[in-house]
């Protein structure tokens, strides 16, 4: 019988994450029950059963009750039964204190995840897509910057995955490669080896 | 009220550390009560109890007893109830076995810091700067070189902000830009969202 | 009395890390009681005692029934009483997930290595040398794509050793430095500031 796998999948802002990893699970369905979960989503869910009206209170939150959030959301992600269960999450959150953590050891060691995916692309290919997509009041920022942060989110990755023990691959999504990176994810996600 | 902060302030020899974080804590003193530690300072304090003369002796001490000091050290800074602590310490040493780290998890387990910060500098310009303090017996390194000791850093300083779950800032500290980055700190250790 | 030292060897493929690691050990003998373990191999002869016949059947194995084998390899690793253990390992191995980290933290929890040595050497070099060894079935890859292997393993290597607490080396063993590399690795496990 194949092992369950509970897949980490970040990305920074205009790699296409969101988009591919709906792709990657409608392949994935057709061979094992799949799931996809948004962490921030499954927070927030969490601070509306404690009496939350929307994000922006979220945001507002004391630190520690931030943490209580996620540390409930990671939880709650860990206890899903299904054959895959896919994590869109952030390595890190641009705040006015820095890079804040996404993926913290404390939520690391909660979540347990057996796979983290990380998906990229060219920078320019980023800063052009960040451009178009104003709705999302995204940064824009240069290539050089969007580098940087590509940069930075390998080494989170990497940090990642000595912390858990399970592999990273980094998948590139660049423009018209979409159906084969989901092709990528999905078959490192049915990968098996026992 | 806004939280307590115990911020750990890294950088390279020649970023300008020391002197930026003494007017960080100048601004930082006008709104909240702010102390300075030097890691290595506390170190001492903590070797002369046991009966040591100077910093040479503690240089050749075991692993081990070196060990029991820092986390003496580490010990009393977080016994700190200044509303900002800043702590001046190193993210590695050069030795002759490589890199040592400074911030080891086993510190950070203990000082549980609330930031991150790293000053980092343009490699020519920190460069310069230790080639005219030669008072100090500074190696003298290569751009090229110190474009690797701030490579490492960066890693360095990702990986304690996934283990502490503190964000982390890179502050540049270029010449004449002093005041802009001591600005930039303070902001950060201002930065309250309870 | 000089401290034992338990030293971690890495390095990707064609860096020359098993001649080099063979030469220092010589070196090292001279002086101290020196073993050299490869890592993959007490596993194998873990794997054995278990009633496995070969490698491959090892590489059948579940997740679990792996890291099962590699927490006994790691144990009986801790338990050699030679004044120096240098380990051959890992510290990414390619796979079809993507790199799986051979060095998780809860290995370095039960190896507690006192030191970390990172062999590298030119990207060109490397992929010459991989061209040249085709006995060992290795994947040819290019100077740029060797050069990211790289970066990964710095990244990485930093990591450990922020988990461990030991100090990381990087030592260069480019074509004709194999003499002064092996002396390299060799003062670096003499060193001995007790």
């Amino acid at each position: 019988m194949a092992e369950n796998k509970r897949a980490i999948i970040v990305g920074i802002p205009g790699v296409g994450k969101t988009t591919l990893i709906t792709r990657a699970a409608e392949m994935l369905n057709q061979k094992r029950k799949t799931t996809v979960v948004i962490f921030g989503t499954i927070m927030f869910e969490e601070a509306k059963k404690m009496g939350l009206k929307n994000r922006d209170e979220m945001r507002k939150m004391s630190v520690e009750d931030q943490r209580r959030l996620q540390d409930l959301a990671a939880q709650r992600i860990t206890e899903m039964k299904d054959d895959i269960v896919m994590i869109d999450t952030h390595l890190f959150i641009n705040t006015d204190e820095g890079y804040y953590p996404g993926l913290p050891m404390r939520l690391l060691s909660i979540m347990k995840p057996t796979n983290m995916v990380m998906v990229a692309a060219d920078p320019r290919e980023i800063a052009e897509r960040r451009k178009s997509d104003q709705t999302r009041q995204r940064d824009i920022a240069s290539a050089e910057n969007i580098q940087k942060e590509l940069d930075i989110s390998r080494v989170m990755v990497a940090s990642c995955s000595i912390l858990t023990g399970a592999p990273f691959a980094i998948i590139m999504n660049n423009d018209g490669q979409m159906g084969e990176a989901a092709a990528n994810i999905a078959k490192i996600l049915l990968g098996d080896r026992s």
